[in-house]
């Protein structure tokens, strides 16, 4: 194979045979060719995009770069779930506890945050003790005994994603749905897992803003799944404002804890309930969305779902004593309140400049190597279509450093808009692909 | 300047403003960014392309990268021709000493052959001695005591394209009319000259194929050249068949020779005199194309053209003895003619096929650092229209490794066909472009 003819194929909008990609992407993650070379065909896929075949193709060869994760000795239903990543979505912490606790078995890979988005390995590590660097053997045991491992990525598993994400993380070719998509299910299917639920974010403070860009994603990611066998459905949800009240990290796991005991924010629990009854359902361990919708109510107020989490942390080195009292947890030493400057409705709460706030203030990294403080992050008390009256509490700006208070609070005035309604208050969940 | 924010904007169709693209092009050439960065630029540039403004400031750009020659201190109109490449074109040596000599400066800087195409520098080194590296100093010297320099290309001189050059030919990005006409008219401009002509050609044997690919590229280089201030012309010109008979190194020299002497074939004379009319009206030597070629005519028939050509070779420290005695050339050691089977008509005689077979002969590069043999080429007795009987030549090949004269052979019986007429007769000059 010659990597200037497939170039040149691509640039002119012709198509790759499954054989030849599979070649593009062993030659280059063995060294085989420049990275210069593969930047110019990333920006020609980027551009001329990938058809199904090609995409089907392009995620086998990533997916079998490295590792294929194997627990087809376990009897339990091996599914996950996975979000394109919003504000404040902390859903995986409690949904995975309460689904493991129904009897699936969920060997959850997870990233850090980047950007104005949050990551859940971030979240989990404010857990004193806490690892998330499993190696295969101890992968596989832990998911035996527990049901749930929750695990940061390795180095076997998908080694083309790495080379490559880096790769176009500087050369302006990130935002490419094929290149996402194939990113993404090449991951969740070395995970060895026969059923996958995405939550695919819309709106201000996701990757997609548009209805149509968040479905074209959506259908792009199912399609990948159900061609390798992993049954694969997605909801596309709200991400216009952000999840819940906590952004952060420490905060967004007191969050958590607090669903796991039948509390929580109304849309947080609503979208652990939704996703849960989808991996039921799809998994066949409940007949119908009512019947999950009972198992996972059930498996929270009976506390099995608090212990699934408590046994899973314990398991994988963490403290437990701040699961049980989230006062532990790291907290920040100042709090600034921004407060409604007359009556009104909140009309809009952005959720990418809170996003961006919460980066601000230290909970967020704006490039990979910067460390993140775990005390810091925003309490959200406001809500599209809330009334307000002046002096109200809109947002609490939980800082360390005096410094990056500031830019934080010009951040979440912007995202405030207090007027006189009626308020547009959207849709946590838009519609679900199959 | 953020380089992701300019590919970003270009791979998405946008425009980049001329102090970005100013920008751009330093800093590639100054290390500023990796190589992965302009091969993902070169990507969306390709596919995307570039517009008037942009090409004018991509163009400027990469002629700012090094010197710019200055020879406003000559009294003499400063022009040049360039080709853009073909099998058997040897025009540039013929017509340069007899435009000389009637009046225009021509500090004519060339490149080597590559790929099925010869390059005028290989063909002027088969004179023993002659020197094509020139320093500035030298050149100026040059062409003030001769009008006319015949260098090859410098390292001071857009260093951007020497680096850009060599990363589209690893990254699939060379075949692009934008980057194509920058490149070229990067160069031509930075000769410091007033007037060009372009001779574009088209056809089986050239880069361009068709007319419409042709009359484009020509468009987008007068285009810039006028905009640069640089009065610039193009004949779009046939190259279905191999220009002459003389296809090699040695041999084109002495082709070149003989129309300096008032013979050679019609087709190289006609392709002298007009683009040498072209040149002595648009710089004014000449009042109209009549009087331009009378000119043309009597330089050559004096003996003044070919005395130019002498006096410039032995100022570049060539020895003259091989242009008095063409037989001192170099000449290859064995001949194989191809003859005609049957009687019929020429139908074909493919430059492309005529070009690739004087590669494997020896007389040309596949790669840059391969090393020609000058002594060996082809003599193409055949011309598209013309009538053979059995028996007759239609092609010699002159070799010296019997190892090639197989390869050699196949690809000259593949590009010529015998039929029974009439022949499609290629028109040698398509149209002129202004």
């Amino acid at each position: 194979m010659n990597i200037l003819e497939l170039i040149g194929r691509k640039r002119d909008g012709g198509r790759l045979e499954a054989d030849e990609i599979a070649w593009l992407i062993d030659a280059y993650t063995t060294g085989g060719f420049e990275d210069y070379q593969m930047a110019s065909m990333l920006m020609a896929v980027f551009i001329r995009g990938l058809d199904a075949d090609e995409l089907s193709a392009w995620t086998s060869a990533m997916l079998h770069s490295g590792e294929v994760l194997d627990f087809s000795h376990l009897r339990a239903p091996k599914a996950d779930k996975h979000s394109t990543g919003g504000v404040g979505d902390k859903i995986s912490i409690p949904l995975v506890p309460t689904v493991a606790a129904c009897g699936v078995a969920i060997p959850m890979i997870s990233g850090r945050g980047l950007g104005h988005t949050g990551g859940t390995l971030d979240k989990l590590e404010t857990i004193p003790g806490f690892r998330t660097a499993i190696d295969p053997a101890d992968f596989a045991r832990l998911l035996e005994e527990s049901s749930l491992v929750l695990a940061g990525q390795s180095e076997t598993l998908v080694p083309a994603d790495r080379l490559i994400y880096a790769l176009r993380d500087v050369t302006g070719t990130v935002p490419s749905i094929p290149l996402i998509a194939s990113s993404i299910m090449s991951k969740k299917l070395a995970e060895g897992i026969d059923w996958l639920v995405l939550d695919v974010k819309v709106g201000e403070g996701a990757f997609m803003r548009t209805i149509e860009g968040a479905r074209e994603l959506a259908r792009t990611m199912v399609g990948i799944g159900n061609a390798h066998g992993t049954t694969t459905s997605a909801l596309i949800t709200d991400m216009s404002q952000p999840l819940g009240k906590a952004v952060g990290n420490a905060n967004e796991m007191a969050e958590s804890v607090a669903v796991l005991h039948g509390g929580g924010p109304p849309d947080v629990v609503e979208l652990v309930m939704s996703l849960g009854a989808e991996m039921l359902t799809q998994t066949g361990v409940s007949a119908d969305t009512a019947a999950a919708r009972d198992a996972l109510g059930e498996a929270i107020s009976s506390g099995r779902a608090f212990e699934k989490l408590v046994e899973v942390v314990t398991a994988q080195g963490g403290d437990p004593a701040c699961l049980h009292d989230p006062s532990l947890l790291p907290s920040a030493d100042h709090e600034l309140v921004i407060t409604a400057e007359h009556d009104g409705v909140v009309e809009r709460c952005n959720a990418f400049d809170i996003g961006v706030a919460a980066v601000r203030l230290g909970a967020g990294r704006a490039v990979m190597d910067d460390v993140i403080d775990p005390a810091v992050g925003l309490t959200i008390e406001a809500r599209i279509g809330m009334e307000v009256a002046a002096g109200d509490p809109l947002v609490r700006i939980h800082y360390n450093d005096e410094g990056r208070v500031g830019e934080a609070e010009r951040l979440v005035r912007r995202a405030l808009v207090i007027g006189d309604g009626p308020a547009a208050v959207p849709t946590l969940i838009h519609e679900e692909i199959r």
